[in-house]
């Protein structure tokens, strides 16, 4: 088990935000992720909702932007954020877009070189992270929620969908939904999963869906002003495989939002009290 | 009138948060300021709420951190943020401190070259942006509120004194609050203003209460552990002018909290619900 250090901390509507870094097995690098613990009784154990962040973003976008610790504070729920990618890890390329490698996790373990090494972004959210948050937080650990936003989203709905009973809750904002049919999932999986589509179906959750992968009830929010939405998000077909398939899931369009922080600001006490109703925290 | 033009807009909370860009007759130079335009009837005209942002910020911080828009969608409140200071004037020096200079207006006209050229932040604030917002926004021009962070709350305090009637509301976070006396305000006085000390107090919302200026009821929020509270900020200085003087004030001193935009984010709503009160919105 890694040491955690402390990066920074600051009281946030009565309970501390505070980020660590900590040395990754996994990723063999080091990590950070943010954590917002609610005020709360001395001894007591809290649910938690793991927040998977988008391309481009760092644990820090959600913690700054997202609006979350209020009512987090209010339904007592613990935030954690983890980064998206490895950083610093000497890859080749790895920088060289921002739509793959650094920032860009997608939640998956990469199985082609150079990848492999470092990009294991599932082991590290679904094993290492929560071992660690165990051992040094006061989580109670079957009381584990699961959203995201974008290739967080994807990463939420996937890992839900992948690893069942692992989380009694499931969200998305604006998801990157059938990830094997837009640009930004064919760039990433052919990278980090090779050429062979039949090993792709497994981490794009319209897939997943279809091929009788289940999830708790999922909310998912969507924006229709999202330049996203027909190239990229593709939740459309989601909803279809859903459908199809008998998987719960509520969809909410929203005229004239788009894809950024706003947004997720704007709906974000929902998301927080449908999360708090299934972990019955509320 | 200069002409404005939109660098971003996004629906938020259903209204519109947007970001603007204008050649400043003041400053000479271009300037960009964030607006929150919340959900109205047409036609209607809103009160708007200004903050000033403190040192190092942009009209970016305030927007993306302190999750003032809900309850200004809420309260019907327009928010209007400007930058700090002028930008890209080619003045030698003025990038060289993170203090003073580019990110560091405080808020009132220098009299020193090669500062009072460009750096003519009082004019700006009270008349050419408030001219620029009557004209192209719903504004209620009467109702007009005042609040800011750091050095943005010693602008709030000291415009609201030097300007009589100018606005209905005021109220800071962790404001510099006798800048006369401390490092920031020395430095930026010395340069701005000149050695001469007797033109420093009219910029001192503690030697300007004590001369007999006075402002709406005041409320100012300061975090226990802010670092910069006993050097940089002294509001008991403030505090105990504004008692000699029978200045209103509710001071309310929060235990464990720093400078930071957490700290402002965990109390905005109450100085909105504070300004809307004022207002007459609520």
């Amino acid at each position: 088990m890694s040491t955690l250090e402390q990066v920074s901390a600051a009281r946030c509507f009565g309970g501390i935000q505070a980020v660590y870094r900590h040395a990754s097995a996994e990723t063999k690098t080091p990590m950070r992720f943010s954590v917002f613990t609610p005020p709360h009784e001395i001894g007591a154990k809290l649910p938690v909702l793991w927040f998977l962040a988008g391309l481009t973003c760092t644990e820090e976008n959600f913690t700054l932007k997202a609006g979350a610790q209020r009512v987090a504070a209010e339904l007592g729920l613990m935030l954690v954020t983890p980064d998206t990618s490895p950083r610093a890890t000497g890859v080749d390329g790895a920088g060289a877009s921002w739509d793959f490698g650094d920032g860009a996790g997608f939640y998956l373990d990469a199985t082609q070189a150079p990848w492999a090494r470092h990009w294991r972004m599932e082991s590290y959210v679904t094993q290492e992270l929560p071992e660690l948050l165990a051992t040094h937080f006061p989580w109670r650990r079957e009381s584990l929620g699961l959203f995201g936003h974008s290739m967080g989203g994807h990463g939420a709905l996937t890992l839900a969908l992948r690893h069942p009973g692992a989380c009694r809750s499931v969200s998305a904002f604006a998801p990157v939904a059938a990830p094997t049919h837009c640009p930004w999932g064919v760039k990433a999986f052919t990278n980090y999963l090779g050429d062979h589509r039949s090993t792709w179906a497994a981490h794009d959750a319209t897939e997943l869906v279809k091929s009788g992968a289940r999830a708790p009830a999922l909310l998912v929010d969507q924006g229709e002003a999202d330049k996203f939405l027909e190239e990229q998000l593709l939740v459309d077909r989601f909803e279809a495989a859903c459908r199809a398939a008998g998987q719960s899931l509520t969809l909410r369009r929203h005229a004239g939002y788009d894809h950024g922080y706003f947004f997720i600001a704007s709906f974000i006490e929902d998301h927080l009290r449908f999360h708090a109703d299934a972990l019955k925290v509320a």
